[in-house]
């Protein structure tokens, strides 16, 4: 039973790792091949000749078409087959699926669903991005073994970081401080603020405090998949302006999940922040400590997802802090209930069926 | 389907493996968490916490308690839950399954049926454990790769030695000895007596035979799967009391067998003998002699159990020698019915279908 | 749902890995064991012990006969059981089957199906197998992770060898050259020319061609699965008589492939030449660059597995180049149809419901 949104823009790849040699990838189940054009423009195509079902990305590429590895079938950029040796006319099943992509923020974006309707649809904004002043660590990936929405389900969850991530950016102050949550039309943000507690190893590193701080938690999530958490800290008791933040320790993570299978996901993620914007030891301590971080998310979700899988449960026991994920997951099944409305209903009935009264 | 009985005691860890480390173990197919209290009393909980099925043992011990390493969920020694961060009322679905644990052997021992009747089951008794004159190995475990009931086929199965332990405890005297079966209310037992035949490596090496011996094999299997073989050689002729028994060479060996799943088993074994009680390097032999020989068992059983699920049949052609093995699994059938009655009859009629007229 | 043709003859194992040691092999999704009486004559019979299903092939040969390592049941080369230590009568289940074997061209070739039809079943015939003049390269063998009509589909189909094989066999000559197609009882043959073209590298090195060549490859398919492919090169306009041919560079190179599962093949080959016939560095050059064209077909014909069994497709556009392989595939059904009416005909019906008219 698929959890997939198609109509939405996903990151397929960092762009430094599109190019002339022909990229393999699985997204939303789907087996992708990813390439530039001479001119330097990406390329999606359904990865698998229609023929024998060879994969593309196993043949070879000739000026602005691939060419399969198995007969020579040659496919255009749209996916249209040119041309198949050993005769002159084209079968007319002879094509294959291509995707919209759009490029930014050093990443190739992907629409997999009815393309009349990307154009329309924005990609989510990131501020400060290659503003002055501010720093970028770009490019990272993770790869999860778990359900897109368990992940989104933590990037709403502030409550998690005092526990799974106890050892890098998370401390014990938090631990009983409640969640606000606010719902969009397609976004979710749950945001709490810990006040008066010492900082956290990372900002007492980087800032210039000498007491407590007054520490928020900013966490977006943009329908299906982009989050966004605006955290930082300034001095205690700061009036909390959007200047004043700016003038404290602040950062924007972004986390760009693409569904992979229905059991795992591309994690990629970007980190804007405002603290030694052009120090590349700064930047490395980032990217060190955000990709600790998140493996640490990595290997409790995967547990996560095995529990569910040999149990066919999701939860027993719903808690306060469920506020933002279940608000999420409703959204995204009325997406699903859109885009497929038969599949979806079945996919709250068998949710109901799922969850007993009684615990495990 | 499945072919555990649940009302029963189950060693579920060598004492010396449950300690203030969170022990995640595999029993009856089920999660279960293992620790002990501050004061050493064991614990045994569902691995499992009902929030987001996260494994409890990568959480942590906090006194008695433990607490999970997702978002700090605390429960007590019942299952109960304690804490729930960031809120204050515990919801009534927050708790998980406790079970019963006995300590005894060096062993922990646990009860995964209904608790009401676990205190008026008796633990198997281990004869001369620990008395004068009597040396014991204990804490031996190998993991079988086969459903606990190949194994409990075998342990009732002296015929098998001849030849799947030709290099270690078998020999070629015994092929053609016939074997005695008796039943009683929850064990069955199958013997024989190998008379006037050479000692085997073992006994040739620690007894005080100038001759030929008389070697006795008691195969006891306590119902569902606590097998007890008590075997020994006497100088041929010599009447077979106990007496003389214990002044030949003899050996008690206990298996407890716990099933991980329903095609993979825990085999806990532990060993008395009267000869050479104190001397280390005799343990050490038995305990090598003994892993070796369970190493034959559960190579030749791997096969099988791969062959039985290729195939979907367990056996094609019974015969004289599985007496005793049908016995047991008749029993463990009836047990079963009595602890699930509908399941317990699909199996019945299951296993009859799968048995046909003709061979592979 | 089944591929597999079971009347007729297949190689189960070149002659030198069948002899005193017991061998066990998949053939047709069955457990088959192979050895050799001690006159020398090879045996094949179902590698399960019928009574509690253990592998033969880890019990011993006793003379001519098989001793199961479990319980000693014995079997001679009939399949009927001689022995059950411990007891007088033998079961009337306790016989497996046997399999009949012929030896020819250093392999021992295997009858799956109905007995009876074995022997008026002649095996492909091999020319100049061992002929004065001619050099053989046989007992070579690979494992292909694909269902064996995929490399049927290949070995009558020249066009793959301008892509799959760029780097060995095949040159872009012969890209847009046609294939005709024959088709007899009970076997397909495609062939082409090419003609006035390079000679390709091997050719350049063995021949003594000082121009261009005329290329010949003549694929035969022998139902169901034996592949015989003539190919050679003569000076470009030289009248293609069959004794011209064998005054140019000419091989016949044999595939004789027996289906393991449905996903995977066994792969035997031998190869016939008259070029530098007794020479053994030809020979290693001949078995080193056909290993390394066959590897070419596997890795591919893996890739196209994993996505035919992925989409439940095989493929979505014909093309001209797949008038042979149609053929041969339309064959197997009728064989097939023979062996087991009712399956043939799902298969077909599954065939058609998994071609959708529109492409991936």
């Amino acid at each position: 039973m698929s959890t997939f949104v198609k109509n939405a823009w996903y990151v397929a790849a960092w762009s430094k790792d599109v190019g002339r040699e022909l990229l393999p990838r699985t997204i939303l189940g789907e087996q992708i091949l990813l390439y530039r054009r001479e001119d330097g423009t990406p390329v999606a195509l359904v990865d698998r000749c229609p023929h024998k079902l060879a994969p593309l990305s196993v043949g070879r590429l000739k000026g602005d078409f691939v060419e399969c590895g198995y007969h020579g079938m040659t496919f255009d950029c749209s996916g249209a087959c040119v041309r198949v040796p050993g005769q002159q006319s084209i079968p007319r099943s002879a094509h294959i699926r291509s995707y919209p992509l759009v490029e930014r923020y050093n990443a190739v974006w992907i629409w997999m669903g009815v393309p009349e309707l990307a154009e329309a649809t924005p990609i989510v904004d990131v501020p400060h991005y290659e503003d002055a002043g501010w720093g970028v660590v770009d490019g990272q990936y993770l790869h999860f073994k778990t359900n897109y929405l368990n992940i989104t389900d933590n990037l709403v969850d502030p409550a998690h970081t005092s526990y799974v991530h106890r050892n890098t950016i998370g401390n014990e102050a938090g631990e009983d401080v409640g969640v606000q949550v606010e719902q969009g039309a397609s976004h979710v943000l749950a945001y709490r603020w810990i006040k008066d507690a010492p900082p956290v190893a990372l900002v007492a590193r980087m800032g210039q405090f000498t007491g407590n701080v007054d520490r928020w938690q900013y966490y977006y999530l943009y329908l299906p998949s982009v989050s966004c958490v605006d955290f930082g800290s300034i001095a205690a008791g700061v009036e909390p302006t959007e200047e004043n933040k700016d003038k404290g320790i602040r950062s924007f993570s972004f986390n760009f999940l693409t569904p992979e299978t229905e059991s795992t996901t591309h994690y990629f993620w970007l980190h804007v922040r405002n603290y030694h914007p052009a120090d590349a030891q700064a930047s490395d301590d980032v990217a060190h400590l955000m990709n600790l971080t998140f493996k640490e998310d990595a290997d409790l979700l995967e547990l996560v997802q095995i529990e569910q899988e040999r149990t066919g449960v999701r939860e027993y026991t719903g808690l306060a802090i469920d506020n933002a994920p279940v608000r999420i997951r409703r959204m995204i099944e009325g997406l699903r209930a859109q885009e497929q409305p038969e599949q979806a209903g079945q996919t709250a009935a068998a949710r109901r069926a799922s969850q007993p009264a009684f615990s495990s």
